[in-house]
């Protein structure tokens, strides 16, 4: 049976995360709220599921994956389960909580980034905090990035299985979470990643090893790949660059 | 072989909601940091592992758990890992992914808690963010707070095994984590929680009962428990309550 997923329809957004693992593993999935009405996808079916829950399990927020009885939200805890199922995660426990840990980081990351938009409220329009944002961002890029860009590019250093990927001798969600984050950045913050990023060799190529894979790079020129845009995570406002 | 617990000696922070499941399963642990120096403890045995890690891995941030060869980062991947050593989580699959789920809301909702007071930047002084921190955290109890709680009660409502628990008919340590946000929101906003909090009766009844475990009552009236301080993640500031 195919797998469900319930995300925002036309954003990225976190979504994107556990996308583009169904999309590498090639696996059978139904992105919910695209899907026409008629057919029983679009929004409503997915406001239904938010609210209502399944056996009494109720998500927060999307995204969240339904997988027969299975009805999983979190991002880092949907690639947790899909992580062994799709084989892209280590098969050893130490492993699983390592990766696991790795993309839990990438989601304290992601929050970083939205707030550096949204530092006072989700319930504001960027441009009713704007003065603020343009603070945030500043401390984002000036600090925060190169922290968390530069754990990740010691980490990728420091896997004893020497070689091309975030965790062990295999490709992981962790890999495809960090392609992810290098593109959006890029999206974001054009300015401050090109200066940045000579400082993290490691994560480029890797962006670039992950960006041509057959699933990948076929997903990335589908019409499935939405663009990113000023309604997701990874904005771009000039103003926040300096 | 003890748990050893590594997190900053002087705050409850994101620690506590670990050093709550140690102490609710009566564990062996030391709590690294707090140790004096001469018997391998204090900050420098932290900030060892902290910056060289172990098997190559290194976490971003305290709290970390040295368990033998396990190094695990991230407050919620940890409690993941502990829930199942403990028994304090579901053993079946989904609801220990369940469980985990609602764990990583309660740290969605703490790291809002922390940007009410540092909402620009972490590396800026509360004093030097104030102006924004009201309005964040005006935001904070008038629309993000009750979401949080409100979804929290439904999810112990909507537990089909209709008792005491958030999750499943045992504790779990997401009734610990729900034990420590009530008296971290306690402390940090006492006047909006006097306002909202009867709208919440089943996190406040599980509140009490959590509180009246004899473990964790032990665990509460010793000098392991921490206070709360303008140094953690629940601050008072009673200027960013109107």
């Amino acid at each position: 049976m195919a797998y469900e997923l319930y995300y925002w329809p036309d954003i990225q957004g976190r979504g994107e995360f556990v996308r583009l693992a169904l999309e590498e593993a090639a696996a059978e999935y139904i992105d919910v709220a695209r899907q026409p009405a008629r057919q029983g996808g679009g929004m409503a079916a997915m406001m239904t599921l938010l609210e209502e829950g399944a056996s009494g399990r109720v998500s927060f927020a999307p995204p969240f994956l339904k997988d027969g009885d299975f009805l999983i939200g979190q991002t880092a805890n949907i690639l947790l389960y899909l992580g062994s199922k799709l084989g892209l995660a280590p098969r050893d426990e130490a492993g699983r909580l390592w990766a696991h840990q790795l993309q839990l980081t990438v989601a304290d990351l992601v929050v970083e980034v939205h707030d550096t938009h949204h530092p006072i409220s989700v319930n504001l329009y960027y441009d009713d905090q704007k003065k603020e944002a343009k603070k945030r961002a500043r401390e984002f890029i000036d600090s925060r990035l190169p922290k968390f860009l530069g754990y990740f590019e010691q980490v990728h250093a420091a896997n004893p299985r020497r070689g091309d990927f975030m965790v062990g001798s295999k490709l992981s969600y962790v890999d495809l979470s960090i392609f992810q984050v290098i593109e959006g950045l890029r999206y974001a913050f054009p300015r401050a990643m090109q200066k940045q990023e000579p400082d993290y060799p490691r994560l480029v190529e890797l962006h670039d090893r992950v960006q041509e894979r057959p699933n990948i790079a076929a997903y990335l020129a589908s019409e499935r790949r939405l663009p990113f845009s000023e309604e997701g995570i990874f904005r771009h406002y000039p103003e926040l660059e300096r």
